[in-house]
Parts: structure tokens; C-alpha cells; sequence
């Protein structure tokens, strides 16, 4: 009895005993080392030669004959947006294959007597072999799923399960076998220990790469050309001001030895600030096009997808990896409205992928690769922010999918190693433990909680209105030819406008992450000379005078072009994330609207006199940092709908307890008032955008449907549910279905009339076992029949028992079929069944009536029905199988 | 065919309308107002009468004549032990009943056809009205759900999605309807704002009531009685020692006018420290005992159940709340080595369920109320600690099962608010954020991390051997008649130890909280009277002398004593929470780490010289008080094996961001060495301990088994299941088959020889759509068929067609089947079924091989199996269908 139960895992093992996997193939698909010369020389062949109206799909295509398979070249640039014909293409595939699938299904097995199965076996007898080669064109199985496939979660754990069993077996027999054991248990440890190092390397290398870059736009440093401003003056032992200068800081118009600040001077500065920023982004631009176009974007719509069990090959391997760590120092230097903090979940997601396969135990392991995966994602916000705490949250309620407590524990200390490496790599960073850090000396009140609110509400409508512009701005890309055909002209476009108007005023000047620490900084008495702080220690009348007016201009000023060039921004084809910007609009708002009710307040004190509130404006009253970080909480916030990992994040920032409250009030309201005005937030906008097939782990469905409804083929369709017989069908006839059917996998059933169901075989493994037996069983021909019956059974119960002395030999392949399928009853209503595919990770699911097999319901019909259900737009990723 | 999905809802919606709860009933069971005459009737008749060796429970069942139901009692009385031989007999009760089932079945249903059916119809036919009395036992429905049931967690949620599709609807038709529908919206954050204010002012309360009983021991404030020792000095304008007395002050012996400090003053001092400790905990035991047996222990193993679907009546309510909070104060004022912290999340969750009852969404849906039960927990763990963050993480971790997002940022929420009222209530409270804040001027290196790690390793070593004496300890108090029988005199014994004890160290004898925020202090330079200090501060050769060495045997001497006070106190029947002796516990050996390591270091540095290390010892060298939190969260670590939400704990209680990484190494190792130690955290132990069934939501169970295994009935034992035939059997059979066995649900089948699966029909709905039957349709008699077909499909499947004009009006009882039950394969691993429990929630599977109903699986077979399997004893609670 405990023999059956084993069948189908060792099944499993043996599949994986028979096809292992090396670590080194699993990026084959895409560009190696050697393949670098070339695509340099396609690129030089392109910027050289004529480009005009083509589009950038059939370029890649007509210049790359080095590929063999337009599928290929077409994933590559998925993300170009170039793809919609292809996928009309494939929509309309996939309904023939179904229609021919059920045309198939009745003419073969209307009659399905011997004398027919002969016939057909002898109709193909004599092509035996060439069919063979026709059957299985997949290239060499390098993982068990294909791209852009959904993982089989339970499948995987289960595997992952038996090769534990394996490992506990033998650690009692040798002595070796108990260090592989102790190895195996510590090796998700190591593992995340790696990432984490690995994570907090980089991100100290591209803080300081950009910060040097950035600073390149203003000038250099002119003894030592390598140290950023900061450090520049610094190490020439100036007296150091605040946000000011120092004589070893050469500017671009000093290099050329014209020092009056003459209008000729701010024009030759604007010049080498604009010049360099479009050179920065262009290149950024290039190396993103021609070597690794996943780096683009934030990534993460699409690590919450990978993350849920999708895979998309290469999004997280090397190439990814260097050209978005490259790239992203271009993007943050070149000064466009953009933040490093999602991609870096992105280069950490890379990281855990590639070093996950030093490990076989996560590296061949899809399901336990995600829980490394889990874990990079926390080490990725742990270093964007420097809060580990926040990046646990973040990976808990934004990133993650399957989060067992073991690997919320993992991630924890991946992002804490990750924090601390940064802080040891970093060295020019601040000492402070948190990134913004702040120190008000005043207390808030609660009658501050309203304005809170407000910027709350004010965070939401933004996020709302962001969300639907550049949702729309992206479709016009997707749509538009010109627009989206031109993403280099577009970088550039964008880049020149951004610093163009960017030079003119401080707050777009400056780099996001100084702009914040400023705004978030209250206003101590050495804080005279700056600008924001002066109109405050401005007594008087003077108060409401030039001081007041031309900071609330400059704040107002940058909020709204920050909001237009974050909407044109997000999108390009250059790494760029959200989070900064989004910051940057919040404080901006947060400390207008604290200017606003100080000047309200100093109006009713000069009305009323002093004695009306008790506390001195610009001293005592309130705080405009805490309006701005309030504020910044509450725009995030508005955006991607994040809630406690948002104010986990905002209390790391700025390391203080105290201000959780205000955050949290803000926080809340943004979210209710966002998903009043737009549904979704930026991720899950662009998920749907892109068509992934992610199942959200959040909402509830309030359908009313059942599982009869959903399941194809659906009872209108007339059509017949593709399945196999357990001991009735030849081998050409499998071989046949499998022709004439794109599905991934059939149910088996007793018998065509009866269709109680025996199991389920996934199309691969059927695929790869009629291989593997025509290649080494010579006496499987096209007419042997396949029994998936326990070898004892099989004669009893197959109807055609007085014909096997004459047919040939039968072929047995009980091993691979999956005996315990997961089934629903056609009156299951859908919630549960949504339910059951989003916590048990599920690939597909059989439906049943009183034991019998009715149909199927798979990832794709979930998906589908609920965007149809819920009134979204059905936007589906063709190449999501 | 949209109308078939609904049937299934319809039918729960339709028993809710017939049986509507009104909020008012569900604590029937317990005492209400007018039953605490006679308890406290009852409490004195006992205290007067003789006891003498007659066990608890045969006393309360002597002596209360006014209850009915002996199991009523029994439930009342679990806690205290005494149900062993009550349990026994469950067991075989159960036993019995399913080998009758089996019987019966082959009796009744050996010859199914319409003669034999006719014959027992006839033979009970006049018996009818008897019969059905007997057949409907039940007290009106209260609830969905019996005591010591599981909730079905998919059935739950669909009832609630039904309620909210209604009231979505009806919010179009009318201006009211869309108020209600705003109202329903919002509910949940008024409940868990209630929620927050109530635990909030709660915990208020408790805390300045028990730090002013725990004055008491020691004096009272002359002029002000109503004063604790520090507030007293307050008021009287004293100048503040730290630690030290003041004239307002009055200790007892002082009281009687005895200042000289002669030994027999201290006689007189530690006899009323003795008596008064020994009075409050007998207090607390007696309150508990007789008014709410439910309100001893921690009661987080508990909550652990119950938010895992367990209902335990009356755990939650009222009473319990009350007399926990009351017990509470006297418990933590008596100086027994016990926390405030675990009674605090009972108390919550307590507070979480009377106010959900105040909102019919929750308080009617098991599933439901579990989301504010979660909150609460949080907001439990948020005013213990003051740690909003940290209680959500503890929710998360800890206690929740069904945790989904909305829940989390409720809790969050709810937390927050707690916290907030917290400071609000308890005006005497410190000004800082943090309860114990630190404010160390030194930055710890990476060698210290040494230290850290071994104090893990000390505290996983410490919470294992707890955990395994404890358990020890309990199961002989559960075993032995003399221990387990008298927790009166047991409370009475160990509080007089106690104090007998902890008199005479000042460790032992200050409260838990007070002598960690002194342990966790830095040693300032205004600190120099203060004992622990003194030895850091004095220069040079007297630092061996005897200042160190009577701090060290002082430290020594408590965290030798209070490990044994807390293995002794931990499960005596009053509540007891484990954080604190924890921590206490922790940060002792800390403490004692550290003056070795100093020690250490000052004899090399006399060997070697200052310039060894180049710090000065006692000053920046190190910090004893960082080694104390450390050493605290490692033993909190080993005894709960908690992870992150103790990092996140530690790191709110001390307001520093810095010390998660010595916190986090220390918790880690703690774990790990725990785990090898002893397998199970204090919780979990404790669940075990009272068989609770509690399905771990965290580990990962390498079985190699299947469904067909591990069903009921399984295959060796040659019983056969208990079904119901949809269209063939009678009133009286269904009666019958209901009388004869024990099951919760019946699994509805096409007929007995092909068992192909229909639906699954509940005993409870069953039974009372028998009832309803019986008494509202005359028609319906005891041989009237029973069918569970749809109307149009009865007359042609059933075989009996003929026979139908004679044969009496059949009951038509398809509305209450469940047509879409959870099934798998008979070839199922068990992986995969414990997965699906946990994560849907289930209360059982039916078990199909080709289509035919096998076996069922229940929550109860999948923990006896899992028990079994892993080598844990098998003590399950026989309360628990």
C-alpha cells in the first residue's frame, strides 16, 4: 500500500534522474559572452545605417540572422511593445488548435475499434521516424517549464520534499551523507547570506557611481576629477557649507577659465547640464536596447509576477543584471524624474537568481528558487532605503506570494546583511542609522491630523490621476508607432525637456533623494541662509514678502512640472522607478501646505494677537518637515496602494517612533481615496498593461459563478475535452493528439464512454517518455498500444485482450502520469476555486460531476473570467501559456 | 444555469433566516448576572465544608444542583485537568459509536429494498413523535458551530460574500440601502477602532492598578493612600532617587511605628510582603476558579486555536475578560515570577469578541470575527510592549492563521490605536516612546557579535530545558491527583516561596519591568550610588572586590530562582503570562555576561597594559546593558522560538534601530539551538499538552503517505462508510443512520453500489431540516422517502417510481446538500491534503478513486496522523469533533 504512494513522486525523480540539470545552460536563450561582439557590431550597423519608419521589431529581426526562431527575437523585445501582431497571431492560433483539437478528437476516436486503430497505425507505419523528429522539436529540457509558463507550485514543493526524503535517507548510512545533509539545511542560509552581500555591494557601488555622475553635471572636482561635490570639497579642507560651493568644485564655464556670472555663464552651465544629461540617458537608452532590453522600467509589476510563479527567462539573469546596475546609474545621474529604489528590488532579484543556481536545491527548484527570490526582494528595499524591516514588509504584502515563516525569517536576515554591507561599502554615506533622518524637537498635536488627512486625500488623487495618465501615455506607446517605434528619440526627447526646465529651479535641480532630506530637515537657527528656511526667521511684516513668495512659487512650480515629468517619464526604456519621485511630489505638497497654514496662522495671530495659539510660528508651532514627509508617505502611498510596508519604510527612514501616526492617518486616507479614483495601483496598472497573468493574492471576488461555467471546453461550445484513454490508444494516436492540441497536459480516464477520471500527464513529460521510447525501445512502433494502467491491471480490464499476441508490444508509462489531480465539482463556485489556485499555487484544475471528467479549468481561464467578470479590460499576454 | 450555482448559498442563507442569532445568546452557556449569587453561594459552601481529598470537579458537581448537563460542567472545569476520566470515556464512546455505525449500516442497509424499508418504516411508524424529540436533542442554534468544533473557513466565506452581494444589491434600490451599504463598508474599521480604545484603556487600568498593589507589599503612601511609591514621592516634592525611598513612603513596619532597622523589622517586612503576596494570588486563584475557570494561564496557546478555526465557547467572553483583568492585577501585583504581556493579547482577543458581537458581520461569522480577532491579538501585543509594529508582526507570525491583507493593515490600525490610548489613559506612564529606551553612547563592533551568539545559544539552551520542565511539571499536575487537584493550595505554596525568596534579592523582589529597565540602563556618571553600577566606577585594584562579586552572586542568585519560580508558576490557575520572566531571565544573564567579559578584559589589560584595548572599562569599553536586552530577547527566543516579530518587539521596546543586528544574531541562534533542544516553543508545547487541534501553520511535513491511507473508514478496517443515498432511503433510515453514528456530515451518493459522489450534507443542517420537516409538514412521516435530487431529475432516477402513488409524499431536501464538497484522489500525498487544510481552511475532504466516494478525511484524522507521524505523543482533547 505505501508502495502506490510513491508512484508518482518517484516518477518525478525519475524524470529528473533522467534529464539533470546544469546550471550553466539556464541563460542559453539569451546573449552569452560570445554573442556581445555581434550584438555591438548589429548595434553600430544600426546607428550607421538608415532607420525611418521601421519599426523596431522587424530591425531587430532583418539584422540579427544569427538567430534561427522569430519567437525568440520576439520575447527578447517583448517588452518594446512591438509584439501585439504576433499575439493576435497567437490568440487566433490558440482558437484553431482547440477548434482542431475537438474536430481531431471526433474524427479519430469515433470509431474506436481495433480494426481503426490498425488502420491509422498502419497509415503511418512506414514514417515512423521522420514523425518522431517532427514530435519532439523541444530544445534540450533545461528547466521544467518553458517561458512565460506558470510554475506548478504543489508539484515542485513535492519534488523538493522527495529529494529531502533522499538526503535524510542517506545522511544515516555515511558519514559523508551527514555533511550533505547539515549542507543542504544550511544552504538556504548561505544562500541568502550571499544575496545579501552581493546586494549591499552593489548598491553601495551604484550610490556612489551616481552620485559621482550626477555631480558631473554641474562640474568636477578639479585636483581629483574622481570625488563628487561633497567629498571634492571635503578633502580640500574648505570650511563646509550647506548645499554651497567650495573653491576646489570647478563648475563646466570655470573649466573654460570664464568666471563672471554673466548670462553667457548660466548658458554655457545649462549647456553642459543638459548635454550631459542626454548623453547619460542616451547611452542608458542604448545598452538597455541593444544588450539587455529587461532592464528597462522598475521591474516590479513584473518580480511580483515572477514571484507568483511565472516565469519570464532572462528578466533576472546576468545580462539583466550588469545592463540595468549600468544602467541605472546613467538613468539617476542623468537627472530625469526617476528613482533607483524599484530597480534595486530588480538587481536584487537579479542576484538571488544567479546565485541560486550555486545551489541545486533552489537553482533547479522553480517553487523554492521563489523563496530566495522572496528574500532578494527585501534585501533590494533594505538597500534602496536602508530599512530592512520595510523591505521584509515590502517583499510580505507587495512582492511575495508563497511566504512561509521560514523565508519572512530568511529575508530578514538577507536584508539586514544587505543593509549592513551597504553601510560597510558605502563609505561616504551619512552616519545616521536611517536614510532622512529626522529630529524635531517639537511634538504634534492631534488638530494636526486633519491636514494630514487632507494630504492624504491630496496623495490618493494623485496616485489616482498618475496611474490613469501614464496608463494611457503607455498605451498611446503601445498603440502609436511613432511614439512607441522611436523609444531612443523618446529618452532623449524626454531627458532634454527634463533638464532643460530642471536647471531653473532648486528642487528639480537637485537630485531626488537630496531634495527630500531637505524638505524633511526642520529649520534650525544655523539654517538662515537657506532659501526654504529664511521666510521663517523673518520677523514681521516681511514675512508674507519676496522670502515667502518665491519659495512657494519654486515649491509649486516643481510639484507640477515633477508630476508631468514623472507621468512621461515612467514608461521609457531606461531603468526607473517610482518611489523617489513620488517622495519628492509628496514633500513638495506636504510643505506647501504646511507654508500655507503657517501663513493662515500668522494671519489670525495678527489679528487676534500672539496670545491666540501659544506658539511661536517658525519655532514652536509646527513642523513643515513633518507636513513634508507626511506628505511624501501619502503621494507613495496614493501610488502603489502599499500600507504597512509603507509606513514601516517611512518609520525607517527617518527612524523615528514617534511620527508612525501622522504617516499611518495619511497613508490610510491615500489609500481609500486612490482606490476611489483609480482602481489599481501602478503595479497591478501595469501588470494588467502588460498582460501578465498574475492572480492577485489580495482582493475578493464577489462572483457567483461556478466551475461548470468557467471550465473549457464550456457545455455551449460543443466541443470535446481532449483526454487519454488509459489502455485503449496507440502510440500514433497520442502522438496524433499531441499534433493536433496545444494543450499542456490531458486528464486520463478509464474509458472514452465512462470518462472516470485515472490521472493527469503533463504534455512535456508525455512528450519526453514517447521520446525517450522510441529512442531506446525498439520495439515500440507507431501501433503499439500505451498503457497507463498499474501493470497488473492492465490486461483485465483492456477490452482488446484477444488482440495482443498479434499487435505489437505495448508500451507502459503508468510512471508518468500525475494519479492524484486536483478536482472540483462542476458546482464548486468560483470563489473557492480562485481561492484554491491562489494559495495552492495551482496550474490547472479538473472538473468532475458525479466522477466524471467534464472539463478544465487552468490559470488562463482564471485569469481570464476575472478580468471579464470584474469589467477589466482583457488585455492578455499571449505568450503566457 | 447560473441559478444552480447559487443553490448551494442559497440554502446557508435560507438556515440563517430560520435560525436568526441575536447577539444576546452566545454566552448562555456561562455564568450570567444572576447565576453569581449562587457561585459565590456555592464558593463560600465550599470554602466552609470539607474538602479533604475529593477532586475538584465531583465537588462542583455536588454542590451545583442548578446546572443540568454534567458536560456542561465538565467544559466548565477542563482547564483544571480533571477531565481525564471524562475524556476516556469520549473516547471510547467515540470508538463504540463508529463500530455501531459500521453495524448499522450492514444491518439497515444490507437489503435496500422497498420491503425491508417499508418494514422498519412501519415498525417505528406510530413512534414517531417520540422519536423526534430524541432525534433533535440540540439547544436552539446559536452559533453555526458546537463547542470544540472547527469552523469551515471556505463555508464561512462564502456566507459572508453572499451577505455583501445582498447588500450590494439592495444599495442600488433604495437611499438606505446605500447607507447600510456604507455602514457595512466601515464596519470593520469602527470595530477595530472600538476594539483599540477598549484594550487601550484596559491595559491603562491594569498597569497603574498593579503597580499600585505591587507598592503595597512593601508600604502604602501616608497621606495619600491611593498612591504607588513613586507617585507618592511625587506629590510630596521629595527630591527623586533613583530606586530609593522617600519620607511620604511609609513601609509596614513604619506603619505600627517601628523606624529602628533591626532584624525584626525586616521580620515584620517580609511577613507583610509574604502575606500580602500570598493573599492577592489567593485571591486571583479564587476569582478564577469560581467565576472563570477559562481565565488562568497565558491563554496565547489558546488564541493560537482559536484564530486557527477552533472554537473554544466562553474562552473569549465576558466573564473570562472580566475576571482575567482583575486576576491579572492581583497575579502581577503578588511578585509571582509571571508577565502581564501573554494575559494582555487574551484580554484583547477578549475585548475583539464581545465588540465584534456589537457588528452582525463578525459576531455572526466565525470566519470573520477571526479578522478582529486577529487585530486585537495585535493590538494585545501593541499595549503589553507598547509596540504597534511589533504586535502586528507577533499577529502575523504567532498567532494568526487567515491573515490576508486587509486584515493586517486593520490590525495595524487597531494596534496603533491601543497604543495611542495606552499613553493617553496611564498618565503616569514615562515620557519616552519606548518602554525601555536605551540611549547607549557607544557602538557595539563586529567581535562582540561573539558574546551575542553565545548569549543565543545560552537562551535557546534556557528555553528548551524550560519548555521541557515545564511540560513535565504540568503533565504531572495533570497526572497526579494531589498536584492537580488542589491549585489552590498549589497557587498558595508557590506564591509563599516566592516571596519568601524574592524577599531577599533585590532582583527577585522589585517588579519584572523595573528590574529590566535597570538592567538594560547604561551606567551613567549620576549612577554611581546605584549597586549595579557602583563596581564600574571604582578605579583601579578594588574593581574584584566587593562590589563586583555581591553584584554577581545577587545576579547569579536571581536568574537561578527565577527560572525555577517561572518552571513552578507557568500553568498554576491564575493568569501568568511567560514574556517578562523571560526577559528577565535574559537580560540577568546578560548582565552577568558582561561583568565577565569586563573582568576579562580588565585582567589582561592590567597584564598587558591600557593599550591592549584602547578603551577604558566601565566607560566605552562596552555595554553591560546592551548585553542584558540582547541576552533578554534570546531567552524570549528560545522559549517561544519567535523571530522576527521578537526583533521588531525588541527593537520598539528599546527605540534603537542600531541593536537589531546583535538583537537578530542572538534571536537566531536562540532559535536554532532551541529547536535541537527541545522541538517545540512553550506554545506549541502547551497546545500539545491540552491536545488542542492546532494545525501548525508553519512547518513542513516530509510524509510519504496518501489520502487512501489515512482515510475513514481505511481499508483494514473492513467498516464501510456511512452514506446517503440521494433518492432511496426514508425518513426513518436518514433518522436511523443519524441515531447510530457520530459523524458531523454525510457524503450524498448516486446510489450504494456505484457511490459516485452527489454533495455532502452536514449533520446540523440535516437534522434541523428533519426538524423543520417533522413539524411543518404533516405530510412527512417516517417512512416518507427523502430525496436530494433536483425536482425534474427524482422521478426518473429513482428505481422506486412505481410504488410513488402508494407510498407516502417524499421530502424533498435538496437545498441543504453542499454540491461542490472538497474531493481528492484516493492517490493524494498527504503534503498536499495538510496544505490544503491549513491553507483553505477545510473541515473535511472526501476521498474519490475513478469517481466513487472512498473514504473521508477529517481535521481530527489529518492531526491524529500527523501526531502519529511525527513521533508526538497523541494526546488529543476528545472535546474536539
Amino acid at each position: 500500500q505505501a508502495a502506490r504512494g510513491w508512484s508518482s513522486l518517484e516518477a518525478i525523480e525519475l524524470l529528473d534522474r533522467s534529464h539533470p540539470v546544469s546550471p550553466g545552460v539556464i541563460n542559453r536563450r539569451y546573449p552569452r559572452s560570445d554573442s556581445v561582439p555581434k550584438a555591438l557590431a548589429r548595434w553600430m550597423q544600426r546607428l550607421l545605417g538608415s532607420e525611418g519608419e521601421e519599426d523596431f521589431e522587424s530591425v531587430s529581426l532583418i539584422s540579427s540572422p544569427v538567430r534561427t526562431s522569430s519567437a525568440q527575437n520576439n520575447r527578447r523585445f517583448l517588452s518594446f511593445g512591438m509584439e501585439r501582431r504576433r499575439r493576435n497571431n497567437h490568440l487566433e492560433d490558440d482558437d484553431d488548435d482547440s477548434r482542431a483539437n475537438a474536430n481531431n478528437d471526433e474524427v479519430v476516436f469515433a470509431d474506436p475499434s481495433t480494426a481503426s486503430r490498425a488502420r491509422l497505425g498502419n497509415q503511418r507505419g512506414g514514417g515512423g521516424e521522420e514523425e518522431e523528429l517532427q514530435l519532439d522539436p523541444l530544445p534540450p529540457m533545461f528547466s521544467k517549464y518553458g517561458d512565460f509558463h506558470t510554475i506548478d507550485w504543489q508539484r515542485d514543493l513535492a519534488r523538493d520534499r522527495l529529494r529531502h526524503k533522499v538526503i535524510g535517507a542517506r545522511s544515516r548510512d555515511f558519514p559523508l551523507g551527514l555533511i550533505k545533509a547539515a549542507w543542504d539545511a544550511g544552504a538556504g542560509w548561505i544562500c541568502v547570506l550571499l544575496v545579501g552581500i552581493a546586494a549591499g555591494a552593489t548598491a553601495g557601488v551604484i550610490d556612489v557611481a551616481a552620485r559621482w555622475m550626477s555631480d558631473l553635471k554641474d562640474g568636477v572636482c578639479a585636483d581629483r576629477f574622481w570625488l563628487d561635490r561633497e567629498h571634492c570639497c571635503w578633502s580640500s579642507n574648505d570650511t563646509i557649507y550647506k548645499d554651497s560651493d567650495c573653491s576646489a568644485w570647478t563648475t563646466w564655464p570655470e573649466m573654460f577659465n570664464y568666471y563672471s556670472k554673466s548670462p553667457f555663464y548660466y548658458l554655457v552651465e545649462l549647456f553642459f547640464y543638459t548635454a550631459w544629461a542626454v548623453g547619460m540617458s542616451t547611452l542608458a537608452v542604448l545598452l538597455v536596447k541593444v544588450f539587455a532590453p529587461y532592464a528597462c522600467g522598475s521591474g516590479i509589476p513584473e518580480i511580483k509576477c515572477i514571484l507568483s510563479g511565472f516565469i519570464i527567462r532572462g528578466y533576472l539573469g546576468k545580462w539583466t543584471f550588469l545592463i540595468k546596475s549600468v544602467g541605472l546609474i546613467l538613468a539617476s545621474a542623468s537627472g530625469l524624474s526617476l528613482g533607483k529604489e524599484g530597480p534595486m528590488v530588480h538587481l536584487g532579484c537579479c542576484i538571488g537568481n544567479i546565485i541560486s543556481y550555486l545551489f541545486p536545491k533552489y537553482g533547479q527548484n522553480e517553487a523554492k528558487k521563489r523563496e530566495i527570490l522572496s528574500a532578494s526582494a527585501a534585501a533590494g528595499v533594505s538597500v534602496a532605503f536602508g530599512a530592512p524591516i520595510g523591505g521584509v514588509m515590502f517583499s510580505l504584502e507587495e512582492a511575495s506570494y508563497y511566504f512561509p515563516q521560514k523565508t519572512m525569517w530568511r529575508s530578514f536576515f538577507c536584508a539586514l546583511v544587505a543593509g549592513i554591507v551597504l553601510r560597510l561599502v558605502n563609505p561616504f554615506g551619512s552616519d545616521q542609522t536611517s536614510l532622512f533622518h529626522v529630529d524635531y524637537m517639537v511634538k504634534w498635536s492631534f488638530i494636526e491630523l486633519i491636514p494630514f488627512g487632507l494630504l492624504g486625500i491630496f496623495g490618493g488623487l494623485v496616485g489616482g490621476l498618475f496611474t490613469y495618465l501614464n496608463i494611457r501615455w503607455c498605451r498611446v506607446r503601445k498603440e502609436n508607432k511613432l511614439v512607441g517605434g522611436n523609444p531612443i528619440y523618446e529618452v532623449v526627447l524626454v531627458t532634454l525637456f527634463t533638464a532643460a526646465i530642471s536647471y531653473f529651479n532648486p528642487y528639480l535641480h537637485k537630485s531626488g533623494t537630496a531634495v527630500i532630506k531637505q524638505l524633511f530637515d526642520r529649520c534650525g537657527p544655523e539654517d538662515y541662509m537657506v532659501e526654504l528656511c529664511e521666510y521663517r526667521n523673518v520677523d514681521g511684516d516681511v514675512y508674507f514678502g519676496s522670502a515667502f513668495a518665491s519659495v512657494f512659487w519654486q515649491l509649486s512650480v516643481a510639484l507640477v512640472m515633477k508630476f508631468v515629468f514623472t507621468v512621461f517619464t515612467f514608461g521609457i526604456k531606461i531603468p526607473c522607478g517610482l518611489f523617489v519621485p513620488s517622495l519628492v511630489m509628496g514633500s513638495l505638497a506636504g510643505r506647501l501646505l504646511a507654508m500655507l497654514i503657517e501663513g493662515f496662522l500668522r494671519a489670525v495671530q495678527d489679528e487676534a494677537g500672539t496670545s491666540m495659539f501659544s506658539c511661536q510660528i517658525g519655532k514652536d508651532c509646527m513642523m513643515p518637515g513633518l507636513y513634508a514627509m507626511v506628505g511624501a508617505a501619502a503621494v507613495l502611498g496614493g501610488m502603489t496602494r502599499m500600507t504597512v510596508s509603507l509606513v514601516v519604510i517611512m518609520f525607517e527612514l527617518t527612524g523615528s517612533l514617534e511620527f508612525i501616526v501622522p504617516t499611518m492617518v495619511a497613508v490610510m486616507f491615500a489609500k481609500w481615496v486612490g482606490d476611489a479614483t483609480h482602481k489599481q495601483g501602478m503595479y497591478e496598472a501595469h501588470i494588467e498593461l502588460n498582460g501578465y497573468p498574475f492572480l492577485d493574492n489580495k482582493g475578493e471576488y464577489p462572483y457567483s459563478t461556478t466551475a461548470y461555467q468557467v471550465m473549457r471546453p464550456s457545455a455551449s461550445e460543443g466541443k470535446e475535452l481532449a483526454v487519454i484513454v488509459q489502455d485503449a490508444m496507440t502510440l500514433g494516436e497520442i502522438e496524433q493528439l499531441m499534433r493536433d492540441t496545444q494543450f499542456n497536459g490531458f486528464p486520463v480516464v478509464v474509458s472514452r464512454e465512462s470518462m472516470y477520471l485515472v490521472g493527469y500527464v503533463t504534455r512535456r513529460e508525455l512528450q519526453l517518455a514517447l521520446h525517450a521510447a522510441r529512442q531506446s525501445q525498439p520495439y515500440v512502433v507507431t501501433a503499439s498500444l500505451v498503457f497507463f494502467t498499474a501493470p497488473g491491471q492492465a490486461s483485465l480490464h483492456q477490452p482488446h485482450a484477444d488482440t495482443s499476441s498479434s499487435a505489437p508490444a505495448p508500451l507502459r508509462l503508468r510512471r508518468i502520469i500525475d494519479l492524484a489531480p486536483m478536482t472540483v465539482t462542476d458546482q464548486m463556485p468560483m470563489e473557492t476555486i480562485i481561492d484554491m489556485f491562489r494559495k495552492l499555487g495551482l496550474r490547472q484544475l479538473l472538473v468532475t460531476r458525479s466522477g466524471k471528467v467534464l472539463g478544465i479549468i487552468t490559470k488562463k481561464d482564471i485569469l481570464h473570467f476575472m478580468r471579464n467578470a470584474g469589467d477589466l479590460e482583457s488585455i492578455t499576454n499571449p505568450n503566457f501559456k
